[in-house]
């Protein structure tokens, strides 16, 4: 039986095995991952982002008890958890009665947890996170969180690869630090206000709701020659009922407030995104992004293959003495030819 | 006479003429910073970064002011300024008892103020901006100041392609706010604190000094076989005069306050890289990924001319359709070949 066979039939040491293959760019982890694609494009991809000190580690904890321990007569869902530190002894509050530790989920066969391979604070997402997330698509996982700090390129990475955009703020936050974030506030589709039983909530969400008034480019999806496409509208188009206003949420983790209302809210997203055709939209676009990045790291590694390095460097150091600017040198490289 | 000759001989006209050539990528503007690239290498690069409200852009303005207007004795620089926004009636204050307008830098022949193609506010730096940095460095502008917003990408970019980063704080800013930086803190070999007449200047301050202590990487540069390379060092290894610790400087733009001393912080910072051979291994480090993006672009376009549009569009289908995976779409798109 095949690696991605043993994946589809829900073995556990199977699918870990594969992701440290993926980790490492092991060929035989890229052939079964392309085994596995066709069983893709069914999980929600949820992406959680905020600021070191937001408890969106907690947050994300309780979402997965939640899920996993839905109310009664509702469907209870197999989550995959994508977390940049899973090792962090968070804890989700009293959901339900109970105290809740990542380690009470890392036994439940209904949920797989992962670290993230790490890059610099301010570099982005691995580029195997991608792939990591199709592996979990394909193993049958329904609900896929994806943890990330709130900073930089990450942010801008979470928003291409989520469905849903979760970002968590926390009180204490003053107006400053707003607007350092309005472009965070561009990818959210989801606000929280977490730690809502400490002071000045009421400030932080006033804060978010008049910058999302400012801010928020508001989106109309439209569909013509068969192509889906996004296009901002104007204000006095905002009555169409395909629009999407990022609702503001409050949650307290450690105890398990709102937790349930932020579920809701998910749940309504993910509707949302597919009776408008945005989710459509947004496979079409990540798939294109995912293929353009392979096809541009393919054609450059093997164009480094057929140039002799020694050639490279002689170039390179042209380059550094400044006999040849960048353009120029890659005319050589490419061409083979001498500068004009 | 050429364009580059012209830029070369000092004629602003034929200078904002290549900038827009640059911006448009036109061919014509490509050859001219060929022919230019030669005469760079020169200038001082410094890149100014910092949150909105920071004042950073007043702060632009005073550095530049200054620069035109030094002490007796002092040698007159000519100022190049990118900046995300210069038309900002942004004031610099009482330098030398003048009251300082962006309108009265730009009547100075000896600075010249261009704006930064803009990009999102989390997507980095334009692509052109590196070589709008060449054209001024060859045209002999001493001190080239790039100002960005600071949040995202574009501080990493800024860090790779300036020779000095200067991140400006404000007094006001939580706790909060600075872990969120950690990240932009890693990149600064300058702290400024601005609006310093302010109160909470002392506990931004202590803020940036605590985060800095905890956080800063102290590197060292160390030459061998040649080649040039930084490392970072222990707490143990700090007596070596080569490390250079990111001093904490206050400043009141509005009133000039603070700005002599960040100038000759920043000549400070400029003899470091020149002497520790920093200066070397940044230009190396920030050519080197400058000739592979190109290379890659290339790489790109050279295959998207030669396959037929329709068979790309047709692999494109099949995935989003995920009949093929990622990496078999590029295996049949750079083979030829059919899927395995």
């Amino acid at each position: 039986m095949s690696l991605a066979t043993s994946v589809l039939a829900g073995e556990r040491l199977a699918l870990a095995r594969l992701l440290s293959q993926i980790e490492n760019n092991d060929p035989a982890g890229l052939a079964a991952l392309s085994e596995l694609f066709p069983h893709t494009g069914q999980a929600h991809l949820v992406g959680v982002t905020g600021a070191p000190g937001t408890g969106k580690s907690s947050l994300v904890n309780c979402l997965a008890y939640y899920y996993r321990h839905p109310p009664p007569g509702e469907h209870q869902q197999k989550i995959a958890i994508v977390a940049v530190d899973p090792s962090s002894p968070f804890t989700c509050g009293a959901i339900l009665g109970d105290r809740v530790r990542m380690r009470d989920l890392s036994g439940d066969p209904g949920v797989f947890i992962r670290s993230m391979a790490a890059r610099g604070s301010l570099g982005g997402l691995a580029p195997t996170t991608s792939s990591m997330v199709q592996v979990f698509d394909a193993a049958g996982f329904e609900i896929i969180l994806i943890e990330t700090v709130g900073a930089g390129q990450a942010e801008v990475d979470i928003a291409r690869l989520a469905h849903t955009t979760v970002v968590v703020e926390a009180p204490g936050l003053g107006d400053e630090i707003q607007a350092i974030k309005a472009g965070i506030l561009e990818i959210a589709d989801i606000l929280v206000v977490n730690k809502a039983d400490r002071p000045g909530v009421e400030n932080t969400e006033r804060a978010l709701r008049s910058m999302l008034e400012l801010g928020h480019p508001t989106r109309r999806v439209i569909k013509h020659h068969g192509a889906v496409e996004l296009i901002n509208v104007t204000e006095e188009e905002t009555e169409f009922d395909s629009l999407w206003v990022p609702p503001i949420l409050r949650t307290t983790a450690t105890k398990g407030d709102g937790v349930p209302e932020l579920v809701q809210v998910i749940a309504d997203h993910q509707k949302h995104l597919e009776t408008t055709g945005e989710r459509e939209y947004r496979d079409r676009a990540r798939l294109q992004t995912e293929l353009e990045q392979l096809l541009q790291g393919n054609l450059v590694s093997r164009w480094r293959q057929e140039v002799s390095e020694s050639q490279y460097q002689e170039i390179l150091e042209s380059l550094i003495a400044r006999r040849i600017s960048p353009h120029q040198a890659v005319e050589v490289l490419l061409d083979g030819g001498q500068p004009k």
